[in-house]
């Protein structure tokens, strides 16, 4: 074939009939694809569009990229309702419109409590202090200057799918599952500078506190410190978002996100944990009989649809791919299945590798879709041999009081018109 | 230690000492730290910074996330002398910033013949003609109803490090280097595809094709489609970014940039290439003999240390990571090594996992800077056993009229106040 251009149009002329015209005219009536949906447009006239002979924009244009105008509502959400000061809330992110396992960073859940810093990172000190041999004050630069690690870890809020405990409340996947994402996070290990510094024998925990006006701080347990804690100044490549803590956030791998403490600016060490407002008034889990777990820091193995969701209802009958996200604060996510009967039956989905520790983890699993009504479930496993759990084990085991740590199956009920709602089987 | 707040204050009212005031003038003196540098801050007096009195900004403002407006100096960059349109012309990433091996996507580098165009993805088609048994058109929608992989892989413009094949040119690693980036693509398998339309036996070739003005194609052989070419549609979990080639571009994993069709319309199968400009005139490599090399798809390994570089100069004397990026078209890097004396001794590097096939892969090794000369240079080695060659080694087997695929050794020379100079050691 030659690749001979048709002759030169004026710009915004309507392009008449030309070799490609007539070549879509005739491939829409061949067209073969046994999925149903689209098709409606699929017998326009397409005729030349506009970008195919205009000059599109120039590079640096600018010279950091956003999406495309057609992408405008992907964005983060937030529910009034639900919090009322935006400062002290939750931008959920749009967990139905996402690919792959990777959460871009201007999707990337928050959560604040008193609303996003804007610190400059040349006055910005991290300081490091308390039961060690010498105190130490780092600049941002003196971070970067370690040797880095970079590695793929979800956070998610302790409060995620909080509102599911009583009965079916989001219908919608963004605010049910929205306070999740997942990214590559490049810092220094904290037991690097816990060396530096020599933490001296009766150490067992530290205080760690945000530079934001709500000097949030919590005590976790030197063990997971010198595990795999990271002091983090990279997201995805780039210096962390301000709503993710730049210039320095701690990082957690696995534990609820409320200790993944951003704005970080002092690490105090210590014997005993501080019990600070934030691990008793919140961040505790209050059981059936009144008591209050405090610590309970993993986020245990949890799972959920995305596709088809609320917001992605089934639009025609044939094959589909049931897709979704797993993750487990324990490691790995050694499977997940699925039930289309509300959890009578289960098929084990297709995981989508590389399968990273402490990281979400895509699956999905092909349906043939005929209108039939289902009760669309998934169920993680992780590799310590942890099952999510159903709503009725979740309140057996803590009763109905809990706000925090529920990571229940979630149930979609699929309708005959393809509309899903959330539901709830016990 | 208690949670005490100190007493409320009026805002901007300039606070007074306190506690924690106190402890930080009290640490200043004893910060511990060999790393020297940024330590001139280090005596200020910090008092506390208005992030940590005032509220921030509440949630979902914006709905879509930005940087912080610190690192507005963090940005693709254009060279106005190398291109004069910037409708047909180079946004060069800035590797020099970058952590991790996923690039973001406001910063994955772009390269148009025709601009950006704006395409709205309801109008947008896909076809796939020629010498198949059932000619196809897919919507957007189509395409995202097919099984989806998400694969992490470079990609780099052919024309990367072009300036260098006579001279050291480019004194900045951002325009040395900056033509390649690396992140999380989603898509469907292109032999999905071709096995839904049906090859026709004498199939070996195919036209791949772009909906923006310039109407780029090149031809592509059918094993490569075969293989691992993937039509994607998103990249780091959300929708392709317009310079990226939304709504559909082709991933050829580990060739050259240019074949890696954006803004996808068109795919033709046939039986030989079709010598198009792009593969002709263009995207060849003409020898010293005359004779121009066609079809040299594969961007061999390279490497380039990005700190210290021109544009991240030693600020100090002491303890330094050196740090950088390696790829290899040809699958995974086994090895990078680094030479403080141009290429006569050599260090094996440490290479952070996990190493991802065609992927970009960061390597570090630990340095003590005192104040020497140094010619820094780093040298990949892929899994088939191929090493990064020397710009003699090219120029001997290439000559010096060749344009694209030069993946020499990269030599920095570091003097001694730091500064670091592109220079050239054959």
């Amino acid at each position: 074939m030659n690749e001979k251009k048709p002759p030169p149009e004026e710009p915004g002329k309507k392009p008449g009939p030309n070799r490609r015209d007539f070549l879509r005219r005739g491939l829409t009536v061949g067209a073969g694809l046994t999925f149903a949906g689209t098709g409606g447009a699929r017998g326009e006239q397409l005729g030349i569009p506009e970008w195919s002979h205009e000059l599109g924009s120039g590079v640096t244009t600018p010279a950091y990229g956003v999406p495309s105008m057609y992408e405008k509502n992907v964005v983060r959400k937030w529910l009034p309702w639900f919090q009322v000061a935006r400062e002290s809330s939750v931008g959920f992110a749009p967990l139905q419109h996402l690919s792959g396992s990777i959460t871009p960073n201007g999707l990337f859940f928050e959560r604040h409590h008193a609303g996003v810093p804007g610190i400059d990172p040349d006055r910005h000190r991290l300081v490091l202090h308390g039961m060690v041999d010498r105190p130490l004050v780092f600049t941002v630069e003196d971070i970067k200057r370690f040797p880095s690690v970079s590695v793929v870890h979800f956070i998610e809020c302790a409060g995620n799918t909080a509102m599911e405990w009583q009965s079916a409340q989001a219908n919608s996947v963004q605010f049910s599952h929205g306070m999740v994402s997942s990214c590559e996070w490049t810092g220094v290990a904290l037991k690097i500078l816990l060396d530096e510094a020599g933490l001296r024998t009766q150490a067992r925990w530290m205080l760690v506190e945000s530079a934001d006006s709500a000097a949030y701080a919590r005590s976790i347990p030197l063990e997971k410190a010198l595990d795999d804690a990271i002091i983090v100044y990279a997201q995805n490549g780039e210096s962390l978002r301000p709503e993710q803590g730049y210039p320095l956030r701690l990082v957690l791998p696995g534990w609820e996100g409320s200790t993944n403490i951003k704005w970080l600016r002092r690490i105090e060490i210590g014997d005993r944990p501080w019990n600070t407002r934030e691990e008793t008034a919140r961040y505790a889990d209050l059981l059936e009989d009144g008591v209050s777990r405090q610590f309970t820091f993993i986020q245990e193995a949890k799972s959920v649809i995305t596709s088809p969701c609320p917001e992605a209802p089934l639009t025609a009958r044939g094959k589909h791919i049931i897709n979704g996200l797993a993750w487990s604060g324990e490691g790995r996510i050694a499977g997940v299945d699925v039930s289309f009967d509300g959890g009578r039956s289960w098929r084990e989905s297709n995981l989508h590798g590389p399968v990273i520790p402490k990281a979400l983890t895509r699956f999905s699993l092909p349906w043939a879709w005929n209108g039939q009504e289902a009760l669309l479930q998934s169920r993680a496993r992780d590799e310590t041999g942890y099952v999510q759990p159903t709503i009725g084990q979740l309140r057996e085991a803590r009763g109905v009081n809990s706000i925090y740590h529920n990571n229940m199956i979630m149930t979609w009920h699929v309708k005959p018109d393809g509309a899903v709602q959330n539901v709830q089987v016990d």
